[in-house]
Order: C-alpha cells, then structure tokens, then sequence
C-alpha cells in the first residue's frame, strides 16, 4: 500500500482523489487545499485538512499528488523533495526552465522519485501508435502529424498566467511527439497567428509547427484553441513501410441515417472525460513502478525537454525562422 | 447514502465490488460468500462473512445485490424480500417462469424495490439507439435487427446448467429487443442449429429469430455462441423515416495501413470488459431510483416478458413453426 | 469482334448501349426497338430500326442484348435461338418456371451461349466476398446475411406486372445467396408484410427471409422496397474463422463535422449509379467468355435456382412455414 | 458536336482517347504521335497520323488535345493558338514561368479557348469540399491541410526532366490549395529532405510546406514520394464552425474480421484509377464551357499562379526561410 496524500481540489485534483480512493493499493490519508471544496470532501469520507503541514510532517505518508495551480508547483515539489515524499506533479513542472533544471538537481541529489503528468502518453490510441512504431510496423519515419485543437478556448485570464500557447498547450504535444518517435528534434519553424479568439494582443491561437528531428525525417504540429466539434487530438505517421493513425474518442458509435444524409455525434469535447482513461492507466502505472522501485515512466527530463521545444517554439515565431534546438540549450548550458 | 450488502464475489460480484466501494453514495457493509476470496476482498478493506445471516440479519444494511450462481437467486431474492431489503438481482431471476410468476407475486405484496440487472440497456450505444427510436428519428419501425455473438462458447457444464442459448444468451437480446423498440411481441419463429460446437446433443449454438411485434413491423436477432474477432454486440433499425445502427466497441481506433492491407484491432472480446461501463450506468441509475422513491427502470416484469419469449423460442425450434406469444402466456395464465 | 444487335433502348439498354459503343473488341451494328429513342440513338450514330428482322435476318451480327420490357424476353431468346445467336438477356427470363424449362432445353439442344443480366455478380463489393469466401477466408458459413433494400417503392402498375416482391426484387439476392456462398438452399422461411407502401391489397413490401443451406449454414435476406437514406445493398457472413461485409457505395467519402454533429452525404440512391461499375464488369466477362469459347459465366440454371426460391418464399409466405426446396423441384419433376 | 484531334497516345492520352471517343457531343477526327501505339489506335477505328499537319491544317477540326510529353507543350500550344483551335492541354504548361507567360499574351491576343489539365479539380472528393467550403459550411478558414503522397516514385531520369518534386508534384497540390480555400498565398515556408528515394543527389522527396494565405488563415501540404500503402491523396479543413475532410478511394469497401485483425484491402494505387472519374468530369466540363462560350474553368492564370508557388516552393527549400510570394511576382514583373 502506498499512503497518499493530495494538494489541490480542482478539476484535475478530482479526477485523481477518485481514481485514488477506489484503488486496492493506495491508502487516501490527507487531501489539503487552502479552497478545499468540503462537500466533495467530506462525501468521500477523506480526511483533509487547509494546511501543507497535515502532509509534509505526517510521517504515515509516503506519496504526494500536486494537483494545485501550476505556479505553486516548484514550491510543493521542493518541499516534497525535503521532506522526502515520492512525488507525483502535474504539469507543468514550472514556466521557467531554470526552475525546472533546480528541480531536476534536487531530485537527483536526494535521489527522489518523480513522475510529471504528461498523462496523454496513458491514452490507449496513442500508446497504441508508439508500440507499433517502436516495434517497426511502419519502419524508418517519414512524417509524423500531431493534430490538438481545444474544443473552446481558456478564457483571457488563464491564457496570461499560462505561458501562452506553446508553453501551455503545445507542451502536451511536443512530448507526444517524443513519446511517438523516441526521437529528439533537431530544429523547429513555427506558423502561428490569431484566428479564433479576441485575444490576439496577449498571445496566438492557431499554429503550425514543423520538426526536423535527429533521424532526419519531418513532423509536424497543428494547434487550435478551437474545435466547435469536440476536443480533436490525432496523431498520423508515415513511415517508409506504412501509415499508422488513430481517430478521436466518443461516447458512442451510434450512425443514424435519414433523408438528409448519415451523421453521428460529435467526439467527446471535455478533456477530463476524454482522458478519463488514460489518467486511470497513468496512476497503474505510477504505482507499478513505485512498488517495484523503477524509475518514473515520465520524470523530470521529459518535462525539461518538452519546455525547450516550447522555448524554441516561441523564439521561432518572434524571428520567424528555423530555430536549431542546440541553440536553445546553450543558453541554458545542456 | 444506501447500506448495502452483497451475496457473491464472483466476477460479477467483483465488478460490482468495485464500483459501490468507490461511490460516495453508498455505503458497502458486508460481502457474503461462502466461498469468499479472501484475498480479493481483504486487499478492499471490507467487512465479509460466509454466512448470509450477517447481511439479512443486520438493520444497518438496507440494500443487497444477489450476484451468486443462477440457481440460488430465488432463494436469496425470498429471504431478501421478507428482510425488507431494496434488492438488485443479476440476472435471471429463475429459469422456472413459475418461480418467476411466485417473486413477482410475492414482490408486489411486500411492496420492494427489485431491480433486474439486465446491463445491457445502460451500454451507450443501445441506450442512444433506443433513445432516438424514441423521439422519432427513424420514424415508425419497418425492420430491427440485433446481432450478437459471443466471442467463445462456454464450457458444456455450464451450458447444461443454462437453460440453453435461449434462457442463457438470447434472452439478454430479447430484453433488447423490447429495450429498443418499447413494443411487445406477437410471434416468434427459430431456425436454430449446431455449428460452431461439439455440444449439439445438448443445445443449439446458432440462431435466426424472427419475430413479428405487435406494431406489425419484422424483427430478427442473429445468435451465435463463437465469433473468432471477438465479442459481437450490434444492433440496426431501419424505419420509415430512416436507419440508426452501432459498431462494436474497441479499446482504440487506431488503424495501421502497410504493403498488405489496412488494418485495426479486433474489438473487446471480454463482456466485462465490453459492459463496464454500462455496469456502472446501472448502478448510477439503481442509486438514482432508490434515492428518489422511483420504481426500478428494470422490474421484475421485463424478467417475465424475456422470459416468456425464451420459452416461445424453445418451442419453435423444437416445432419448426410460428409460434404466437400469446399462446405462451395463455399457458401460464398471463 | 463481336458484333452486336441490341434489343430495347430503355434504361438498363442505354446502360448497355454506351458500354458496347466505346468498346475496342464490339461493332454495334444495330439497334432495335419498336418505340425507340431516335435521338439519343441519332445522338450516337447507331444504326437503327423498329423492326426486330433487322438484327435476326442480319447474318453480320452474331450477337443479341436483350434489354426489352421482361415479358418480351421468352419470345425474343427464342427467335434469337432459332437465328443462332449469343445471346446476352436482362433478367428475369419469364415469371414462368415452365417457360424458363423450356429455354433450357432449347438452348442446350442448340448449343447456344445464353447469359442472364445478374450483373450484381460483377460488384467489386460482393466479387470480393464471394473471392474471399471461396479463399477460405471465414472457414466454415455459419451465417450469412443480404440486406437489401430499394430506395424508393416502384409504382403499382409496375408491381402489378412484376411478379410480386420475391420474383421481382427478392431474385437478385437469391442469386447473390447462392454466389457468395456457393451453396444450394435446402429450406426456407419467409416473414412478410406490408408497411412502406400503400399496395398491400397486391403485394408484400417487407420481408425478413431465413434459409438453411445444404452444408447446414443458416443465412437471411432483409428486403425493403422503401429505405429513404438510399439504396441500401449490403452482405454480411460469419464463418467459423472470421466475418467479412461490406458497406454501400457513396459518392464521396468527404465528411462535415459542425457544431451539431458529424456527417456525410447517403449513399448512392439510384441503381444503374450504384451498379454502373458492374454492368462495365459484366460486360468484360461476356465479351471474354464469348471470345475464348467458355460457357457464360451466369447461365440460365442461375436464373432456374432463383426462380424456384422465389417460388418457395411465395408459398411461404402463403402458409406461413417451412418450405423444402426439394418439394418445389419435385413438383416440375428437377 | 466539337472535333477533335489529340496529341500524343501515352497514358493521360490514353485516357482521354478513351474518353472521347465515346462521347455523344464529340466527332474524334485525327490522332497525333511520332511514336504511335498503331494497335491500340486500329483497335478502336480512328485515324491516325504521325504528323502534326494533319490536325493543325485540317479545317474540319476545331479542337486539339495536347496530351505529349511536357517538354514539347509549349510548341503544340503556340502553334494551336495560330491555328486558332480551342486547347485542352495537360499540366505543365511549361517549367519556365516566363514561356507560360508568353502563352499568356498570344492566349490573350488571339482571343482563343486554353484550359490547363489540372483534373484534381474535377474529383467528387475534392470538389464537394471546395462546394462546401464555398458554401459556408465550416465558416472562416483556419487550418487548411493537403496530404498527397504518390504510391511509387517515379524512376531517376523523369525526375531529373521533372523540375523537381515542386514544379512536377506539389504543383498539383498548389492548384488544389487555390481551388479549396479561393485564396491567394502570401507567404510560404518548407522543410523538404530525401528519406524515400536514392536520388538526394538531383532532388528532394519528402517536404511539408507551411503557407500563410491572403486571409490570414494558415494551410499546410505534406508531400512524399512513396507511400507503400497506396496513393494517398487527402484534404482537412479547419474552420470557425467545423472542419471537413476526406478519406481515400478504395475499389470496395469489404472488411474483413478474423483472428488476428480487421482489415481490408489497400486504397487504389495508380493515379489513372484514382483519378478516373476525375478524368472524365473534366472532359464533360470542358464540353459544356465549350459549347456554351464559357470561358474555361481551368485557365491559364492557374498554371501561371501554381508555378509561382513551385518556385516559392524552390526558394524557401534553399534559402530555409519563409518566402513572400510578392516578391516572387515582383521580378516577373507581376
């Protein structure tokens, strides 16, 4: 049994307080939230506390889920680290990579566990797409597409405490694109501008993204903070033995056929319900390898070199050139 | 909150298990079996017992689930009955229509609460089917098909302990039937034959049905005990103003296209696996009616309605002929 | 060359007309029709006439297309007979088994290539079912299942002459049962009504029919003369080792996903568009097999078999039972 | 009735002789090729010559088809414009911007008919996305994406007479840019490498291509040389209120299911097959326009305004930076 405790009660806090309260290995101990939501709480039957001690100085807990809002991640994460929890951190770690890499010292000086939550690796249809390529169902690469379109946009405010869309948003994909081809990017050019939203003195909205990764085959990105037909998250690659690609979720396969023409529902447009089960198969799997004392299937590194790719992304659309990802990382001496 | 007990820690029973020790509605008391997997319920932290007393007995537990072999459904539903209890009975009540007529009987007399778990009508797809029959989209029904299939035969022991397909397995697709289209049936005919077993001195395995209902419109449900691809679960209605159908379920959608051919994955092939979700539909919803004074949207009587068409079944395979429900329920004076 | 002589300038012969008019291996020499189409003929620069000596007295054709009214066809095959030529005939040969006897023995007697018109035979759907069934690719038939279903009803006064529903619509998957499964019939059971049309005082316009094949397979037709969403003509087989099926034909395979939902244009709705492809193929086959001396691909036997399956599901449907194919035989001593 | 006389009795010649001859609004005159196919051409009973003369100084026909290797388009169109035909001829109309350009002025001049060969324009996919877009269906452009891969590449010597994979493929994938959004691009970026062939020494074979269009919108072309699955030719479209796509074509639509998977037959593989009906709609519009004194649906300024995107194409390739498509036009004066 792990004995868990929790930050944070929002959306995503939610999610995991239920997958970890059912689970046969786990023992829920504290939930704490400065805002904790008590009726929720409380109908759980959970103990929960406003105060960051109730977890840090209980000895009885060995595992912390950060689930807060995301500039209070570096600061938990330390303190986990101190008081020597294993940790599991939503993403992002931080906005500033030279937080992340404090991070990533301190976790490898105190020889703690980490786990970021990049949870889409845990989707079955993606998972799915880097087993066959892994195992060469489409042999050598060619060209790798990842489609992520947001089925509304996040309002203004969250959009200016977020980084902005690369660091936000395209994150999620530019570790999808490492989960996918277990390769690293060489350069990156950026097509971004602002067509769905009014928010366009703040930040982009709709982007393309091209790669050239390290075998020398191509990727690309296409990201929109709108989809009025549901969350649209696809990933197709070609290889130069095949094609591999997968559809969008929903809720059904009903097709219904009249005079008009044949038509079905939408896909599931809510990422919580989207991903409902791949945050269930990323918690087996955090699980599994704290048990068995493995390293963390997404730790920190995943986290550093997905930001870099956002750094690069930005510097590509102020400069509107090709970006080589080694500059990047000279400036920050990697 | 309901107190509930539960009989049986099979894997019916364990799938239950599972979703009511989550549910911040409910309360889990007491498992009963009196060949309890210890190990299994011990790892959940929940009180168990191999005497059924411990649940009858206890005033604290309102509500049972009978989840124990076929055969000791009709014993536990009495005793639950006169303890008072808001029962949920998997399915069947009993193979004997009698017996069924005597629970009915004994139900309506002590005014309980008895919800049939015919899980199928809480699946996605046929609950969207049925709902838009419902609101007209196919306009007056013409043809209904359902087809389904399991993915391997069961063993012969447990075949002799069915009933046969048509008490055992069609009988899920005669509650369909009725689900999908809210009509009764008035004749039924069977062309039923051995073709994917060794068992044919003892049952059937694969079956046309063709039922006429009593709007007038043609019915047919396709059976078969084997289907190499895995579990096959469809339906397809085709009305006046149109046709509405369902594909199976699959764990992703992704499709590998090579030198050979286009290709995915078979479907689910494990009905726990295929109905899980609809498994909790149905506790969501039995919560839902008990909270709120509703009746069961499952009663006793659809287990009587699909029983009888069972029955009709049975005689027009072994007449070779139509055979009129109404002659069925004459017999038993219905 | 084959040099040929068409009969009729309808719709199924303007289909024939321009496939043998652009054909390298044909000279169309001659058209025939006592009503015929003078400016489409004109339009063409065919030959032609109203009177039918000018294809049977013409020694420089070898070759007759029956594409005339079906009632038409007795006389003509015989006169086409008796003056020695290949003969292509639309079916139905007659309504009449007797008569259809009796261009069996005629054409036997003479030695004369006669194909019947069941072009679905030629479908790059259903060829690719029967290819794979014949390959083995599903083991052992299990069941087998025709959905077919008109777009819209045919007028009254065509039905009246038709022949009813089974003669007339049915046929084509008669036919095609046979082709996929290349199987004869042993028995069948018919479930009929009336409920798109308002002609049930003359003919049935639903139909749910059930046969058991000679190596014991089970296998169904679904007929409909009314399906608004378009012409709807699908097959679906499961054998022992796997399913195949295939769906309808489209135009385009573009679809709009919008804030309502996800859609696509219906399928093909008109027959000689959705077949337009097969009566192509089913001219290749002819020419070829007239060419290389074979005998004709779809014999009259073909049009035999299914004429007496349409008279077993008339009498069905009659008596409401089960009928043997072989008391149909017995009755014209086959 | 237009008469017509053809250039050239290769594959696209082929096609159209094919075509044409059958057509009821066309008198097929003369064939033209120094290499004649003679057996193909006596097969089908048209007369045929290897000079030139014979259809530029036969006053009887009024209409050429220029359907000869590329290199010789240029020569054919001029001299069919000072014999004042009406033209069809295929893409390219020349490699050099500044000889189409000449072509331009002497079309101008002389007042005479000139459609370009882009047939992609005439397919049922493309074109009902085009109408639809047209139409509002997926409101304001967003993202716009062409997928077009051929399923071979072609050997080394056509691709070093080509001008390479921008001038000889992806100009196809220009004009369909044009064709589905209506817009002009402003701007152009690629990332274009060799991963699929062995002749990185003359040419690039795999490249996304990033545009930003006159409406601001973004679009993206994804081209490769092999795809060994097929010949993939798809269009996405993101709007405002959508997003609207297509799938390949297939020669059948059968699945089939069995142990291992689901699967069905690759898409179609050669462009003449692909494409066929593509080729034929093509022929019917040109007909119309012609007989009707349309101006061409396909005219020169296509061609000019594709090539200019080649060699945008060419530039960003080497340059590795985005190009404007003005300053293209600017040094030709545009």
């Amino acid at each position: 049994m792990i004995k868990v405790g929790i930050f944070g009660t929002g959306r995503i806090g939610k999610i995991h307080i239920k997958n970890l309260i059912n689970h046969p290995k786990v023992d829920l101990k504290m939930v704490v939230d400065p805002f904790i939501d008590e009726d929720f709480i409380k109908a759980l039957g959970v103990s929960f506390s406003k105060d960051e001690k109730d977890i840090f100085e209980n000895p009885q807990i060995d595992t912390v889920f950060i689930c807060t809002p995301s500039d209070t991640h570096y600061d938990l994460i330390k303190k986990s680290i101190l008081a020597h929890k294993i940790i599991f951190c939503e993403k992002p770690i931080d906005l500033d990579l030279k937080r992340i890499l404090e991070i990533k010292q301190l976790v490898e000086k105190e020889n703690v566990f980490l786990q970021v939550g990049f949870n889409r690796r845990f989707d079955s249809n993606f998972r799915k797409i880097a087993k066959e390529i892994q195992e060469g169902a489409v042999g050598k690469l060619v060209q790798t597409r990842i489609t992520s379109r947001d089925f509304s946009p996040p309002p203004r405010n969250y959009v200016e405490a977020s980084g902005g869309m690369f660091l936000d948003m395209s994150i999620h994909d530019f570790d999808m694109l490492r989960f996918i081809t277990k390769k690293e990017v060489q350069s990156i050019f950026v097509n971004a501008t602002n067509l769905v939203t009014d928010y366009g003195d703040i930040d982009v909205d709709t982007a393309f993204l091209l790669f050239t990764l390290m075998d020398g085959s191509l990727a690309s990105i296409e990201n929109c903070r709108s989809a009025v037909y549901g969350y649209d998250q696809r990933i197709e690659v070609l290889g130069k033995d095949g094609r591999i690609f997968c559809d969008n979720k929903y809720d059904n396969s009903v097709i219904l056929c009249n005079k008009e023409n044949e038509s079905r529902e939408n896909p599931l447009d809510f990422f919580l319900e989207r991903y409902r089960d791949s945050y269930k198969n990323e918690l087996e799997d955090f699980i599994f390898n704290v048990q068995n004392n493995n390293p963390p299937s997404v730790g920190i590194d995943e986290s550093i070199e997905a930001t870099i790719l956002a750094l690069a992304a930005l510097q590509s659309h102020q400069q509107k050139q090709m970006i080589e990802i080694a500059s990047i990382k000279a400036k920050y001496a990697l």
